[in-house]
């Protein structure tokens, strides 16, 4: 079933797939790619790897891996309320496997023509599966969505729902997914690119939920110097969820589990109907889950009865053993 | 001996020595960075991975890593004429030693800031060691050195020497480096940064050889519809090799032998001495091998005696078994 082919061959069928742009000046194809800049905007540019067996199982279907390579990039650039324009992709791969190829390329261009996002280089190599990709977007100089920016009284939000992928990992790993609502959260994740644009300007601070709730809005916390006051009650769980796994398991996923790609950000309670009608008119749901507190650098947690709570585990960590 | 800390940090050793510069405007620590361009420019990117036991033997030195990682990159802007100003890094590291990652950091910051280049993002994920950069530069409209612009009658250049760095790769499989000067070839390459922006505007057609001279110029004839006669023994051959090694075998290595990261380019002959001029303004010895033809695709090597001559094995392809 295997079609082996040479990296060259693995290039041009890339390169024969690569839909392009206006600004793409040079594409794949050359020693690098020429772009050209949109005047009075800045380049927003991320870069995410996901490695096999450490960021996506063993056996994940190449479709979703193609998908979910994207995905991590575009929801970093949504955090910065950037609208995408260009990628680069390094495919590390056992072997030239043509077939698992088209596969890849097939999750990967779905999405990337979702957003008008054109491949315009990087490079394959032999090793183990890997995939790097790094995206370019644009932002205005005053709508930059920063993770310092959050000020004591905002809001907390949150986007769509919390912890599903967290379930179908921990479904997966004891066994195989039992839910494909939760397995397709984890698999083919959604950047919130058009969420994140619309927040651009009305937000003050903003984070991707890539390693937990608590984890990330840590971050916003530290870099804002602020703390954070959290409603247990109100984190945002998805029908699946709640029908799959009984509350003492979702709560930990919802708050520690990672691989959400939701956008968590903050903003004054003045800007509370504005993103209400933002987030109607980009169809996705936003929840407010708690505020924007002085203490610097905390983020704490209260149950219904106002006590704090605390998840068993924190957060995800690649080099944690 | 080993100082395993957690990825978060592994980022704050990096970010606490990343240069930065005036037109970052937010670099390591947040989701994205964001850049601003400068008017009037284009922007170049290119992305090279280097993985353990594929591009570099197991057991290379971590400062040597750092610098090759970046100069593989640096030297396909230089293939361009683009001046550099940004790079993003992934690191998989089958674990968080600190002690290594500072040796990297050395070898990597030391060519990074020869050249201006601000580390702005990227990320560290668990995996077998691999290094992935993606770099970012500046062109002017007119100056791209682009594969597709050579022209029949230009002559064929080569900077520097070849074949060092193949010979070097050699003596390592054999058992061990024997030269010093070789293995410093293949260890620290030079990008050609300099000498690749003067180019830009005197030269048609450029490329970096990677792959090796023949394959290399290859791609360059391929993409321009051209041809090439390179005449085998007005190739550069630096002092080191000579002295260490049989002329079958340099001849091997300057044709087909990769990792040399000298930029072949072509150039009419009427700027011949604007050439000599700037390449000896950026003291880089530049050496005119033969001339394009109008045989589409085709790159003719011949001897002494006007014999074609080729290499025993061709160019340098990953997946090639």
């Amino acid at each position: 079933m295997n079609a082996r082919v040479s990296e060259f061959d693995l290039i041009a069928r890339i390169r024969a797939r690569a839909a392009t742009r206006g600004d793409v000046r040079l594409g794949i194809g050359d020693d690098a790619a020429i772009v050209a800049m949109p005047p009075d905007r800045l380049l927003a540019i991320a870069m995410d790897t996901l490695n096999v067996g450490v960021h996506f199982p063993d056996g994940t279907a190449a479709a979703d891996l193609g998908w979910k390579a994207l995905a991590v990039n575009l929801s970093d650039l949504a955090a910065m309320g950037a609208e995408p324009a260009w990628c680069t992709l390094s495919l590390s791969l056992p072997n030239a496997d043509a077939v698992w190829l088209d596969g890849f390329l097939d999750g990967f261009f779905e999405l990337a023509s979702q957003h008008r996002v054109a491949l315009i280089g990087g490079d394959t190599t032999r090793g183990p599966l890997s995939v790097c990709a790094t995206v370019h977007g644009f932002v205005s100089r005053q709508g930059v969505l920063r993770r310092d920016a959050a000020r004591v009284g905002d809001d907390v939000w949150v986007t769509g729902s919390l912890g599903d992928a967290a379930a179908a990992l921990h479904e997966w790993r004891e066994g195989g997914a039992r839910s494909d609502a939760l397995r397709a959260r984890l698999d083919r994740p959604t950047p919130r690119v058009v969420a994140g644009r619309a927040l651009a300007g009305l937000a003050h601070a903003c984070i991707d939920v890539s390693d937990g709730l608590l984890a990330d809005l840590g971050h916003v916390c530290r870099a804002s110097r602020v703390g954070a006051e959290i409603a247990l009650a109100d984190l945002p769980l998805s029908a699946a969820l709640s029908v799959a796994h009984a509350p003492t398991l979702t709560r930990q996923w919802q708050t520690a589990g990672g691989d959400d790609y939701e956008l968590c950000f903050t903003a004054p309670p003045t800007a509370r109907l504005a993103i209400e009608d933002a987030m109607l008119a980009c169809d996705t749901s936003a929840t407010r889950i708690g505020r924007i507190v002085a203490k610097p650098g905390e983020v704490v947690v209260r149950d219904a009865d106002g006590e704090v709570w605390m998840p068993t585990e924190q957060g995800y960590a690649h080099f944690v053993e």
